[in-house]
């Protein structure tokens, strides 16, 4: 999927960003409902995934555009972004090449709260380290 | 689902609420897999949450704990509370009772990014009037 700009602009009209300029935006695999991760966008990162289909976020520690999969090779492909009735979080329904957790698991969701606390929901389906070509340590 | 409080305080050891005390919370139809909306929650909201079963969040806009369908009779029951990898997003998996979103809709998501601009994906199930019991304006 792809949008003009002008298409772009339209959309980016209905998204009130908060006071960082940042929206959450919630990926979900658009065939399954997987809910896969939530990460931030800024008007920036918005345009570039309309334009390109691929999404790209804004990462709040590292300050610059995260285009997911630059380092990972994990993409994630646009399939439809939706904007909730108040317009301050994001929707996007995607396909999700591989794994979208940086620990390997498909979901960065994997902890759920039980009897004891949290308890593993979900195994790593790859090593982080062969996601990010190098040992940690 | 209930917690005990030992396990409540175990699972919000994980969580890493903001400057504000408040960590997003992404409610989902536990069975369909569909999103229903996103809102915010501080630790009392996920202690109420975890001991009663039925999902409390907190108002940004009204500064107080919102019990989803104190006015609107639209209850989320929890199914399921996860915690992301990084503990900096929620995801309960819930039972909605009716619609999720104040417009009547089943999910506050609909509106999608398309070839003009944003399109309604979804109708209204029921009207906000009825929801709420009384007209606006």
């Amino acid at each position: 999927m792809t949008q003009t700009d002008t298409q772009a602009e339209a959309v980016l009209a209905a998204i009130r960003f908060d006071a960082n300029g940042l929206v959450p935006a919630i990926a979900q695999q658009h065939d399954t409902g997987e809910v896969l991760m939530m990460a931030w966008m800024n008007a920036e990162s918005v345009r570039e995934t309309l334009a390109t289909g691929r999404v790209c976020y804004f990462s709040r520690s590292r300050n610059k555009l995260w285009r997911k999969g630059e380092s990972s090779g994990q993409t994630q492909h646009l399939k439809q972004l939706l904007v909730d009735c108040d317009g301050d979080t994001l929707l996007l329904r995607v396909q999700q090449d591989g794994v979208a957790c940086h620990t390997g698991r498909r979901t960065c969701f994997y902890r759920a709260a039980g009897e004891g606390g949290l308890t593993e929901t979900v195994a790593p389906a790859v090593s982080p380290e062969a996601l990010y070509g190098h040992t940690h340590g």
